[in-house]
């Protein structure tokens, strides 16, 4: 009877809890839909300074802007986070032209790898089609020496979700040129690594290996990508191309921080996005989304007067796109300052439909996040299975292995047609889907704030 | 011992079947991703077609468009069947204008509601504010007597399926004038259906009834909504407006159906959207999606020679919205010709991203469709509740209530912003999220025909 009775009572509080939280989560989702400012903060960021490469003056006014916005709402702590970037810039030319045998001139949507040297004037070339990096050897140094190499592999359509299909021809934008250069090829164009057959191009990251000759790397559109294979088939093809991108010294640079001081002990609880995006488009879904998710995220929990145990870290990261600098100091000196680190969570999927969290963490973990499903379905929030962070807040597990980490699941089917491109414009991103995401953030936060 | 080998070979059993499920689903999806026609279908219905209001001369072309396309298609039967419906038309002038005591007089975007008389020429008036169809009461005849009612319902943010806000406003359209009428307004404007706040004014459907006093009916963006409220709070406000849209006599249509006859028995599958659409815009989500996903649907499985228990039967509806005298039709046919039904499913809540099915039945037909959760999960389809089918197929319930009723539901968000409006365009819909509601529909079709 006794045994019943404990039961009874523990139920009853379990309830308690449960429903207190269902009733709080829900005033989070309330001040993001009805009073939200991320949709208004993204605006801002996109079109008052628009796209912002590490480095670039305009990586510098998104610094000031996240300083000033963060400092406008009134946290315990404001501050900037000393760290060192590279600092690679497009230049002012930039240009690719197809030629074939029959005499016709096409130019190309082109556009230069992030890290790719320049052509050093015009650079002219015949094309040899490698299927993807794995198909170098086959081809062999033979036929690729003084080519410029066009890799092709497209998007796998049958991934339901995109990141899948991303990752599996990742590679010959990163890795290519290098590999590349090995069979002494002069130049390498890739297929953009987007969803969509359309006109535009789509960069991103590339790196040159030690003592491997770089080459220039340019992505070209999927509908110019179409277009070289078709003429491919037909006999020869040439690329002439111009770029006139370069690496600076490198910069002094910061991460952009703003914190609500744990109630309860000085654990810590990171969350955030990265601040820099890509030169092209205004950086909106990548990652001016999570940005703007991260501070609305704070903002509300500010709002709503919540009491939170941990301290509660929002973080605007720098130089996630080429060098992950931002990320990686973050770690180090969250080290060196002897930080404790038990929680860290990443919006970087864009600014559409949230539907969930990727965990990294143990099975425990795993579990632990799951305990909310029932509560989160009512805000559609479904996909809690294990997976991965993200890419700026991954370093700190080199440091914390056990933290636990959190990357938000969001609808992907749309994000590589504005992913890395002139298309990812604050017009991509709509209202109510931003503001779903900012909840969905805060409303996490909230749980793993009381639970850890 | 023989207990647990029965046990042993009964799951093992249902694993293979699993499995199989799992197998030919993943093949409706590839197919649907890869070599998908609903895309280029819908582009067709929209740009060769366009906008297709029941009665019209573009109605009758998409009818012609469905049955040449399923024909195309080599299916048992596909055949026309007949019904008579409502002929509604815009006619040639709308235009409508706010003018306050201090004589600023701005041009709104207005759209008669479907169904409303003209105004015979220019109307003019001065607005009455009433918050909703309640309210009427409360503001009473001496004040609305002889003006012109404005409804300025606004959607309720705070919802997170936006069909639920939708639905909480939606009588001020479809009963607004007729309850107007009984406290002698001469016209009615309303607030648009519509979730964000934009420039473009949102149609549907709305009704008299007997013995009421038919006055026109309007809506009027939520710009323009907001704006007048401004303008009310510093004095009167006054609207000129004309239309002549009409009633024309009634016409004969038709629903368009095509067939795989059933191998089993006669019982019948129906699935389908509505080819009618509002006249503005392309109807491309509402309900062109519905529409190219039921006949995709129909192609994938033919393609892949599924072998169908029952008949599976798709359907495009004519006249949902303003009238639903092709779903009536068919249900009533159907029971005139002794026709098995045991299953509908609807298609008509846009072409974004699809998440489950809302189940319109029993306990038991829930749990029915339940069982395939984990399978569907793969897929990124999670809502199986109960909840509310479609429009068209809802007739079916009144003659045949022991059915299966299933509607697909689809990301909500986005929804509005684009219904019933000029916003609702073919380039407002996502490849990738178009195939994947093929597919959607697809698989649910192979999973009841082998479940039922």
């Amino acid at each position: 009877m006794k045994k019943l009775m404990t039961l009874a009572i523990l139920m009853v509080a379990l309830n308690s809890f449960a429903s207190q939280d269902s009733i709080f989560i829900r005033k989070i989702y309330d001040e993001a839909l009805v009073s939200g400012q991320c949709y208004e903060n993204l605006r801002s960021l996109c079109k008052d300074v628009g796209a912002r490469i590490t480095g670039s003056a305009e990586a510098k006014m998104a610094i000031k802007w996240g300083h000033d916005l963060l400092s406008s709402y009134g946290f315990d702590n404001v501050y900037l986070q000393e760290i060192k970037v590279p600092h690679w810039e497009r230049g002012t030319t930039e240009a690719g032209w197809m030629l074939n045998e029959q005499k016709e001139m096409l130019k190309m949507n082109i556009l230069a790898l992030g890290g790719s040297v320049g052509t050093e004037g015009l650079l002219e070339g015949e094309i040899i089609l490698v299927e993807s990096v794995e198909d170098l050897e086959k081809v062999g140094k033979e036929k690729i020496k003084g080519k410029i190499v066009f890799f092709n592999k497209p998007f796998d359509q049958t991934q339901i979700n995109t990141f899948k299909a991303y990752g599996a021809c990742a590679n010959q934008r990163w890795e290519g040129a290098t590999k590349a250069a090995l069979y002494d090829a002069k130049a390498v164009i890739i297929r953009s690594l987007a969803q969509s057959t359309d006109e535009h191009a789509h960069t991103g990251s590339m790196h040159y290996e030690e003592g491997v000759m770089q080459i220039p790397a340019a992505a070209i559109s999927t509908v110019d990508a179409d277009r070289m294979l078709e003429w491919l088939q037909k006999g020869k093809v040439y690329v002439k191309m111009e770029m006139d991108c370069r690496y600076y010294a490198d910069e002094t640079s910061y991460n952009v921080i703003a914190e609500m001081t744990g109630n309860e002990d000085d654990k810590i609880i990171t969350f955030g996005g990265h601040l820099d995006s890509w030169d092209v488009g205004e950086g909106a879904h990548d990652d001016g989304a999570g940005i703007v998710h991260s501070i609305e995220a704070i903002r509300i929990l500010h709002k709503l007067n919540y009491f939170n145990n941990h301290t509660l870290r929002c973080v605007l990261f720098m130089n996630e796109e080429n060098g992950n600098f931002g990320g990686k100091y973050y770690a180090e000196i969250a080290t060196e300052n002897n930080e404790k680190h038990i929680c860290a969570i990443e919006s970087d999927r864009g600014g559409f439909l949230p539907i969930g969290f990727d965990i990294q963490g143990t099975p425990e973990q795993v579990e632990l996040v799951r305990q909310f499903k029932d509560l989160l379905f009512d805000f559609e929030l479904y996909k809690f299975e294990p997976g991965y962070s993200g890419v700026d807040i991954r370093p700190l597990l080199n440091h914390y292995p056990e933290m636990l980490q959190l990357g938000m699941v969001i609808n992907s089917q749309e994000y590589f047609d504005y992913h890395h491109a002139e298309t990812d414009v604050f017009e991509s991103v709509n209202k109510r889907e931003l503001e779903l995401g900012s909840a969905a953030m805060a409303a996490i936060i909230y749980l793993m704030d009381k639970t850890l």
